[in-house]
């Protein structure tokens, strides 16, 4: 703490990413990244720039990627917004439309960089709990609020509400913004940008960082009606005019053009999904069900970051979180088939380890910590 | 606006950047940048990158990128900042020391994002005018203050202050934060980055897009005591973890490291800035003192608007600024060599034609505009 610091900057509690160790040869399967790379467009567009233009600054509307936005969502160019990954357009949602007298709305377990924002950007919020199964239910969000957020499909859960459901809490919630944070929709959902021409009040949040295999490039965007999108136009250029740099708007221009690759990768992420899904059953796994690029899953006999800590030695990374409620689950990406497939081999072996090492009764260091 | 908008948002007055036109043949003399190419190491090093690996996340740290930095300033790691692009480093700075009770200092007459982080952040300010020889009179300035930011030199007049003034300031202003704004110091003063071990209040911010000729990476950074720099990193781990992406952090790597294209390409601005003038001078401007890649010049007899007007329909772009004190100025950004020599060649051309008409008493649209 430094006297220089704001009374703001001293009460913050900054989001922590997952790792990015620095460490070869690991199986990363931390940050729901994509195991497979950018679309071999995006590869073309960039070797094809001219990269002497980088002299210049970047469109600051981001007109090139809000058009091929539009044209891939089918709405209007006014409707799409643009940012620096979609933690950027969120951060600025939050104070183009949450920062009301009214607390803001999202779910216990969630994505954990909302209660930072609402830090920063001084705003109440409140937490209606998921449900048991781990589900959100927007029926218990009261209307008289300053805002409702949440991921679908939520994180670190991995669960999905259908548009239906989606839609009834926009019926009944006409009055404030409500940001569906479609991060996964891609791996199992259906996106609610089919409802933002009837619900003047939906932005929808989605992120190249994931689908597009573009968490390098920084890109994110939000689609919704045209004054919303103004809204946040506003806020944006109070900040930062130009948060997309040339390079990464060309990226995303070229990744959203290649609908075939895009659907192929991820397939592959849905089947190998299933596949762990299954193997995480027989080895006695609770896996809680996902539309997601990863899986939420806890194990009756043991814990979890007593695992966490097991694979790591493997070299195998996973995310654990030591938080109520969830603090007996890993949340463990989904990579390659063959990164998978280590994973389920690398789980086998600890599992087996704790089982013989308890019944023999022979205390190892791993018996001791698994207990 | 939009019902849905929160009052904050409804407030704002967003910064309008320099426009950037989407026609061919344009001398873009309007945004300052720069008019030579990056550093043919920095095509290479981008050449280079295995754009596969843009599928993961970019290092939130940015450690290659403060090393390089911190090497090339002589100053510790942990003394630097990166963000996207000094607007960025800037705005996270206004919410990490300017947030005070008491009000930010800034001229009246400087770079117009200030009062605009400002209303976002809903900072209170004063603005201390510049002299009537458009100098900053730090010695004006109260220390009873929440802060104090300045350009250095500033924008859009291009005047110098000397680090002695600077220190001075910083004697008696011990007990809130200054930061100095060096976006264009490398186009003809010295940093005050060699202070920062002296003043743990004292913050240099400077950018990638002038001197470096990476407008288009979206690359800024800071550069002071250590506590105020982990302030700056508490409040955008808090906003974005990953504002960086990878290609930008390898573009200003190898841009820190090519030393003498640097140089090379700033004494080349220096030298066209000496010429042009010269030439404005013969041409009867009266020109501000300029230690930028850009001048602040006016004309005693010609009104600054028209000349703006009609030097754009010679597809010759500068920018004019419609703000008290200053609407009779041009701020014209240094280009090529070529480039500038055809600025001067119209700017005859413009009054010449102005001064015939009016003896000739002709009545021609040019005439009546330039009146």
């Amino acid at each position: 703490m430094s006297r220089f610091w704001s009374e703001l900057a001293r009460g913050l509690e900054p989001y922590v990413p997952g790792e990015q160790p620095k460490v070869a040869d690991l199986i990363k399967l931390n940050t729901n990244e994509n195991p497979y790379p950018p679309s071999p467009k995006v590869m073309a567009a960039i070797d094809g720039f001219d990269l002497e233009n980088l002299k210049l600054y970047p469109d600051p509307n981001c007109d090139s990627l809000k058009q091929a936005l539009a044209d891939y969502h089918q709405v209007e160019r006014k409707q799409v917004f643009v940012g620096n990954g979609s933690d950027e357009v969120l951060g600025l949602s939050f104070l183009a439309f949450f920062k009301q007298a009214k607390p803001l709305l999202f779910p216990d377990i969630t994505y954990s960089f909302y209660p930072v924002y609402c830090k920063l950007f001084e705003i109440d919020y409140q937490q209606p709990p998921l449900n048991e199964a781990f589900e959100i239910d927007l029926q218990a969000y009261p209307t008289d609020n300053g805002g409702i957020i949440f991921p679908n499909p939520n994180a670190p859960t991995g669960r999905l509400l259908g548009l239906n459901e989606i839609s009834t809490l926009l019926e009944r919630n006409r009055d404030s913004v409500v940001i569906v944070d479609e991060a996964y929709i891609d791996f199992g959902g259906e996106s609610a940008i089919k409802l933002v021409n009837q619900y003047p009040n939906l932005l929808v949040v989605q992120t190249f960082s994931k689908s597009r295999s573009l968490a390098g490039s920084r890109v994110g965007f939000a689609i919704g009606d045209a004054e919303l999108i103004e809204g946040l136009e506003r806020v944006k250029n109070s900040f930062n005019s130009y948060p997309l740099d040339m390079l990464a708007l060309t990226a995303g221009v070229a990744a959203i053009e290649d609908k075939t690759y895009f659907e192929s990768s991820r397939q592959k992420i849905i089947d190998s999904r299933e596949w762990l899904v299954a193997e995480l059953e027989k080895l006695g796994f609770d896996t809680v069900p996902s539309a997601t690029n990863f899986v939420f899953s806890r194990h009756p006999k043991h814990d979890a970051e007593v695992i966490f800590k097991e694979l790591r030695k493997r070299k195998i990374i996973v995310r654990y979180f030591s938080k109520p409620r969830i603090d007996q689950y890993l949340r463990i990406t989904i990579g390659t088939q063959q990164e998978v497939e280590a994973l389920v081999v690398a789980l086998k072996e600890i599992l087996g380890a704790a089982k013989k090492t308890k019944s023999s009764n022979v205390s190892t260091r791993i018996a001791e910590t698994l207990v």
